[in-house]
């Protein structure tokens, strides 16, 4: 029983990755003046079923009213809460190549709550030098540096020959988290948390659809 | 049993998006200057079963021999051409805000066979300007430039509030696939190929995990 009052403990990874869709839809309805918003509203345009909805909303801590549904303002702050992307999460990247350099530049991450401050690389042409105001160190100044900064979160783009030896240098300096962008299948201890978005395994899935569906052989 | 003969017709999602991590890891082992490789020795290191791997490799036309193995360079080159990463996929991207631009510096991708040829934004201070060597036009111009480069992928890194419109006008202007990179849920019509990359949603997903582990309320 207890872990139903654990806010962060149960969402399955399937409704989590969902959240951000209604959020983003909301977003837009409250850009149009809508005040109120309930599951079905939703379900119509998102193409998730309203029960599905209303039982991902479960989660989180707010709740529908009959006939009026969700509060708009109050379902907007719940979930960016929810989501973390109200919290500052402090990151480092490692791997200022052509992804790394990219993703320094991105600002929108800073308003989904991750801030980088700082970029690791090897490569003496890069190192000491800032991209998009953000300073680039000597991956081996890491330890010393992160003891300043703090940061938790680690970015790693680095060629994947290289991905497990740097994620496991990740964790000796401290970080608790590792946003693996490379398409190699880095293994992390067990405090860790690993999260994988490889664009080209994206990339592979889409280019094998458009194969099927518009073959060119 | 036709389908048995059709090379892209058949593959789960699931086992299409494991094959970049063999293909990442046979790499590595070319590099280190091995010749064959077992089903065997890459589940020791990739955390997929043997029995697993060797299906997913099933689907790929390559064949290992008993106690040898796969051969590596063949494996390389079969499971390349087999992700469509040999060949170019011609692609544009809509909205050249933060991610959008990051996106266009990226030179990765088109080693993984995206070839982006242009990006398109409603912003005059960025129409016309070019971004790491790419054109930048305004969206209007789109559907008659797509005439003369013939792009089939769509980037989509617009404000969410703009996503499904701008889906929409990638249809118009040919575009097949549109790989998705705004937190909007948006639809495609049935001959088009959609992915989604959220990377905001990966972002929660990952401040979920750590918050669950290391709460910090």
């Amino acid at each position: 029983m207890s872990d139903r009052f654990s806010l962060y403990a149960k969402i399955p990874e399937p409704a989590l990755r969902r959240l951000p869709w209604y959020l983003s839809y909301i977003k837009l309805l409250k850009k149009h003046g809508q005040t109120n918003v309930s599951s079905t509203q939703i379900a119509k345009k998102i193409n998730v079923s309203a029960t599905q909805i209303a039982k991902d909303l479960s989660y989180v801590d707010v709740s529908g009213k009959t006939r009026v549904g969700y509060d708009i303002d109050q379902l907007i702050e719940v979930l960016e809460d929810f989501l973390g992307f109200k919290k500052t999460h402090k990151a480092v990247l490692f791997g200022v190549g052509s992804l790394g350099a990219a993703l320094l530049s991105d600002s929108g991450l800073e308003q989904y709550g991750l801030k980088i401050l700082a970029g690791f690389d090897v490569n003496e042409t890069i190192v000491n030098t800032t991209v998009h105001g953000i300073p680039v160190y000597h991956s081996d100044e890491f330890v010393e540096i992160n003891k300043q900064i703090q940061a938790s979160i680690g970015i790693l783009t680095v060629p994947p020959d290289f991905a497990q030896e740097v994620a496991d240098y990740m964790g000796i300096g401290g970080l608790r988290g590792v946003w693996n962008f490379t398409p190699f299948r880095i293994r992390v201890p067990e405090g860790m948390v690993l999260q994988n978005t490889s664009l080209y395994a994206h990339l592979a899935v889409m280019f094998n659809r458009l194969n099927t569906k518009y073959p060119t052989k």
